[in-house]
């Protein structure tokens, strides 16, 4: 609906840049977490800093929720939880200066990852950070997430990567944090800010490392008849002191859906696991070094280990790993991308859990992985028009966090907390801690409408709390900014297939 | 003085552990930055989390101000501002567990960095980050200054090696920090920890990563008659590509200081600078990637470059860098180590404005630095006995610092801001900016009463404003809980050579 609020965001950015249409904003109703969605009170594409700090600003000043959204998102972190006004940072997507001297490029928040790296390309220089969504995922998502990808074993995931950054707060001041060079003194604001998901500011510009291209790959296909042996082939490689670029690793339902779509591998049909290991740096030492990971495979009773002879070959091999999420599309009309941690050693256990999850349930549930470090994408494969199937879903995904915690790891590993982990935050952290994180949000955002109900709970009894679609409308109902949109939103999201009704037990 | 609250710390830690006496505390008035000091009130020698955080709830609840203490600090980040309690970390300095399959050590703060590495070596593992001070320097001195080192060009600085923590807040509350493996979710607690120089919270316990050794390593001393071939040499080489593991830079008057001490490379007395180059990795690349090294050694009119021969070579070479700070007691009774970072590229040109500031103020400044990543650590030679010389070496250290800052870099590499750097900070941030980082530390410590002054300055206008010292001053007058221990303090620090008078221009 139309009104002042939004005459005030058209005054900002015209009309052209200023969505609030209900059939236009429905688009923006969630993000790459498809089991909720609410519908937005307005979608603004401001193009610039300044633009940014006036919306958010004017916002602010009215108490008026809202929240960033980036290309990165796979846990809810930019999906509205009704009535909020959407800041698209799509249009803030230039390359605004490389510096190859120091390995530096200053980039706004919607620049394309993969963009990034093509656009240094000819000076043999690449941008790290690789999840891979990255031929469509933004710096400023990956920001907001501190993205990994498949080479961040080596090469660390986007906190890493990122050195500076000029922030709008919450309330539309603009800060800059960090330092293009050297650690910048005081509290590290830049670390805190990576990762926080849009609930502490708005990232506009961004510097990051830039890196040379390393001289020589060599990549490998291992099949395993087991994946006891696939793990314990991976342990055995980062033990020895050998740091591949990447370990991946598939298991025979995501080499499945692999095959079924355009890219054929022709994984065996009867193995259990696949990994996919890179090797990279001088030319001097690479064939060694790959020797030494065919050897270590053989030992775990590989059944059959090869070395890419070809780029085409390699680039094959690395899109079927980096197209298996989206091939999932082949086996199952919806499924849930989890995303957590363990301790390396403890992987094949943690697998038997998760199978044992997948039966419970009733629910197929393929691995795709970054072995090296331990971190599991869990797909979970439902159907949305089969009554309790999404529930299910997010059920079974909730237990496979857990078992990743029970086993000393972690509830995510690049992909964020945002809506969907958010009752699991209670079960990693403690009251304390968590009260800790609610107090650190405040301090940058005093009124609690930024984002809100994402990544850190709110306090709540250690007794069955609402989900955050829940909390968040509690929250709404306090804030009482806009209520008859917010009626209609409450209701929108309601009828949604999954999650909405979903609780999870949130201490707090 | 004795009285109720030494009785009531003595009730935790018992008498042995428990110094008041002005005599017993007078050792722990400074740091490693020797040109201010201050007698604490008392210090206490805690041996577990336990104590600490009873230690911590006692001094919050009574408003008694009070730092924690490790060794890694060179900026009065460790520096009572007068009549703080001090919390010694000397005693937790245990190893608690090492997981060599996972690569990672449990420590307590008080073990030292060269320790750990000496208690994994039969593994063949080691701690990577290793500052110069390395077998004195403990590990939560090097977590709350963020400590770096020669390596840290490759491997990165304290920050990229704690993975999680066990943390004393303000308060007494005890939190986990971070994540053994994987990220943690939720906001960067740990990081905004690490490099927070105490005024945060206490780490008791410190969860690292260990790395294996590298297989092979290969060391080159490189003379050259111009600090300029020198410098794009270090540059040539990184934009090649190569990231060695190390690239040190001494000048003319570092060598000299080293070449009197115990340590006798021999350095020519007319070249301006040598470097110190480290390259490691598989054993299959090391010679091709020195080869290269030498080769842009050649390009860049190098005098002459040698490669060492043997562990006793390396060690000489290596020795005779770490120790290059000692070995100024050579020249000078007095030095101050200053630490700012650089663009790589601008080390020619910011030499320069350092060589004008060492003659402006009639002063010798030395230069040892970390030239691969810009690091460099002046060292002002100052001599305290003589009127003036210590306000002339503060003030020189302080322009070094700005001409930094002037170039694109930062105040600090890794050592901290602590008292000595207090001023610099509004040169490098806005008023904004240091309102955030006011904002975090009111989150952590509302009474604003542990290691206050430090680090972040308190709000001033823009004008003249009193140095550290007399901020704190003025905010103990406030706080006044030992009013007749504070007068002796403040009379103590003033009877003390340098600092005390001097003024700095504060923004904020």
């Amino acid at each position: 609906m139309r009104d002042a609020h939004i005459d005030a965001l058209v005054n900002i950015v015209g009309e052209r840049r200023c969505l609030w249409n209900p059939n236009q904003v429905r688009a923006y109703a969630c993000d790459g977490y498809t089991a909720e969605s609410a519908i937005p009170r307005a979608v603004v594409f401001p193009e610039s800093t300044d633009e940014v700090a006036q919306i958010c600003r004017y916002l602010y000043e009215h108490s008026i929720p809202y929240l960033p959204r980036g290309a990165c998102i796979l846990s809810g972190g930019a999906t509205p939880t009704g009535g909020e006004v959407v800041l698209s940072l799509a249009r803030m997507n230039r390359l605004l200066a490389v510096d190859f001297d120091h390995l530096r490029a200053i980039v706004q928040p919607g620049l394309v990852n993969l963009t990034l790296t093509r656009r240094v390309a000819h000076e043999d220089c690449y941008y790290a950070p690789d999840p891979s969504s990255q031929s469509v995922c933004t710096i400023g998502g990956n920001f907001a997430e501190n993205a990994g990808g498949s080479h961040c074993l080596k090469y660390g995931v986007t906190t890493n990567h990122i050195v500076a950054a000029k922030v709008v707060l919450p309330d539309g001041s603009v800060i800059d944090v960090g330092a293009p060079f050297g650690d910048a003194p005081g509290y590290d604001l830049l670390g805190l800010l990576v990762g926080s998901e849009g609930t502490l500011g708005i990232a506009t510009e961004i510097t990051v490392r830039i890196l040379k291209k390393p001289q020589a790959l060599r990549t490998a296909l291992a099949y395993f008849d087991r994946v006891a042996d696939a793990s314990d082939t991976v342990t055995d490689i980062i033990v020895e002191g050998i740091i591949p670029a990447a370990i991946e690793m598939m298991d025979q339902l995501a080499m499945q859906a692999v095959d079924k779509s355009n890219y054929h591998v022709g994984y065996p049909h009867d193995i259990e696991a696949v990994l996919l290991i890179e090797v990279d740096g001088l030319a001097a030492g690479v064939d060694e070094v790959m020797a030494r990971v065919v050897e270590l495979c053989r030992k775990h009773n590989v059944r059959e280990v090869k070395v890419a002879q070809s780029d085409a070959e390699r680039a094959l091999w690395w899109s079927s790993r980096k197209m298996a999420f989206g091939a999932m599309g082949r086996l199952s009309p919806d499924y849930i991308v989890q995303d957590g941690v363990i301790p390396r050693t403890r992987l094949t256990e943690v697998l038997q859990k998760i199978e044992a999850i997948s039966q419970r349930h009733g629910l197929r549930i393929a691995n795709v992985f970054h072995a090296g470090d331990g971190n599991l994408h869990p797909l979970v494969l439902y159907d949305s028009r089969v009554p309790g199937e999404a529930e299910r879903a997010v059920q079974a995904g909730s237990e496979v966090l857990r078992a990743c915690v029970d086993a000393g790891g972690s509830i995510t590993g690049e992909h964020g907390v945002g809506i969907e982990k958010i009752g699991e935050m209670a079960y990693m952290f403690s009251a304390d801690e968590l009260q800790v994180q609610r107090a650190v949000k405040a301090c940058f955002d005093a009124k609690g409408i930024v984002n809100a109900g994402k990544l850190i709970p709110l306090p709540g009894r250690c007794v069955e709390v609402k989900h955050a679609r829940d909390i968040i409308e509690d929250h709404w109902q306090i804030l009482n900014s806009f209520p008859d949109q917010a009626e209609v939103q409450v209701r929108g999201a309601r009828a949604h297939g999954a999650g909405a009704e979903h609780t999870t037990s949130v201490q707090g």
